[in-house]
């Protein structure tokens, strides 16, 4: 099986819980990866008999810590129109003490959708820049598990070789990124896929502090039929911080195919400590 | 009182839920502007015993119509850490037929932040344009009530004086704005300012086609304080289209104050029809 699948796999009880565990593949930190998180929450959906159409939109909330270990997924299909799906869902753990809490909150949208008039307002940058097939980089020791999961070619904004905290102006990152071990792109790894990023305040500060993202959306632009055919190939991806500001920053980014088809658009508030 | 403190009155009952009505002031197509909307559920949140800190994240979802009349606000803070707090809210309406169903969903993240180092990836456009000090738009008649809530002054991607289906280029709409009626800016006023934009669809194929927000975020950056600085002042907002796809198209925002300081920023995703 391959470490993905077992990091989204879930079992569903007689009243309709989705049960599921952590693997130390994806391991953050302190927790899991969010992307992982989050491509986990949306499985429960895809799963869920009610399910109707594809994913559109995703909000993860990550409240509190997720313990190594098994938790639970309460997922309710809170409204269905005729061709579309509102979700919400929670990420139930057990804590220290023996009781439990809540860690992640999310709601999803579900949609059938039609062909339609489509156009992009923002293209793939493409053109310049090394191309995907080159050595990806050599992760150094001491990442967490989750890094070894994927392969980073970088573009643009690297993560700093010094942590000398020379600032510097933009907090762009761009990115050629795939699995490590090859798997088939589905709408569970595009969510994670949008969360690839290290944090923004790094880069523009070129200082490590602790930073965690706190709230990730993302936009599914492609149906299951483009992910299909973008197969187990490079994604070009980017992120940017907009502003950083009191304990928080934003990102902006977008997650394209190799030839450059809009995938995912995808946002996300992060918390860093002074 | 205010239209917009109007819109946002809520009651709360003895089991915690919280009451509210729609209001004419703030009516849309076929239901209230998604902005007023945004703001009756933050303001549940922020008239709620339990709150800690201000508003930092928000994501609304709009699952289907509200009616004209009463509607229920069952609020929920899920998750509390020292610094962080995390809500569910949903929106109970009543249908036709008698009984309820959920119109909306939302997340919300308050968090009490702390003055850290901070900076901005996006400057305010500030230079070039018509500053705002100059008459604002006149609205035809039969825009639904809401328009005529707000002041505008365009400076690019003004809606298509025809509706004749010529394809433009870009979906950047950049504008000030403020209330029509002087009403000083507060979060609940901050959120329902993020949704002031027409459809970015109509921008880019001149062509009115059915639309609208189907789930909104909001980062807010700004503290309350820095809101009670921006007073009733114009407000410098830009939205714009990234990817338009088959029934759905994404948008990305920003709301800084006169001044170029950034206020929030915001990203939704609606329907259209072809």
């Amino acid at each position: 099986m391959h470490p993905f699948d077992e990091a989204i796999a879930l079992s569903r009880d007689a009243e309709g819980v989705f049960h599921g565990r952590t693997t130390p593949e994806y391991w953050n930190m302190v927790g899991p990866f969010g992307g992982i998180t989050a491509a986990v929450l949306l499985h429960a959906v895809l799963q869920h008999p009610a399910r109707l159409g594809e994913p559109a939109a995703m909000t993860v909330n990550f409240a509190g810590p997720v313990p190594e270990g098994p938790f639970r997924l309460l997922v309710r299909p809170v409204r269905t129109n005729r061709s579309t799906q509102h979700w919400i869902i929670e990420q139930h753990v057990q804590d220290a003490d023996g009781g439990t809490s809540i860690a992640t909150t999310a709601t999803v949208l579900t949609a059938a959708r039609r062909q339609t008039w489509s156009a992009s307002d923002f293209s793939a940058p493409l053109q310049g820049g090394p191309q995907a097939d080159q050595p990806p980089m050599a992760l150094p020791p001491g990442v967490p598990s989750w890094f070894r999961q994927y392969a980073f070619v970088p573009l643009e904004g690297e993560m700093p070789g010094a942590w000398d905290g020379r600032e510097r102006e933009g907090s762009l990152s761009r990115l050629w990124v795939r699995k490590a071990a090859e798997r088939a792109l589905d709408f569970c790894a595009l969510a994670a896929f949008c969360d690839v990023f290290y944090p923004r305040v790094w880069l523009r500060r070129a200082h490590r502090v602790p930073a965690g993202t706190v709230s990730i959306t993302v936009y599914f632009h492609a149906s299951g039929a483009m992910l299909d055919a973008a197969g187990s190939d490079w994604l070009l991806a980017q992120a940017q911080g907009q502003e950083f500001r009191d304990t928080l920053f934003d990102q902006t980014g977008q997650v394209w195919d190799r030839h450059g088809n809009m995938l995912a658009t995808t946002h996300q508030i992060a918390y860093f400590k002074e």
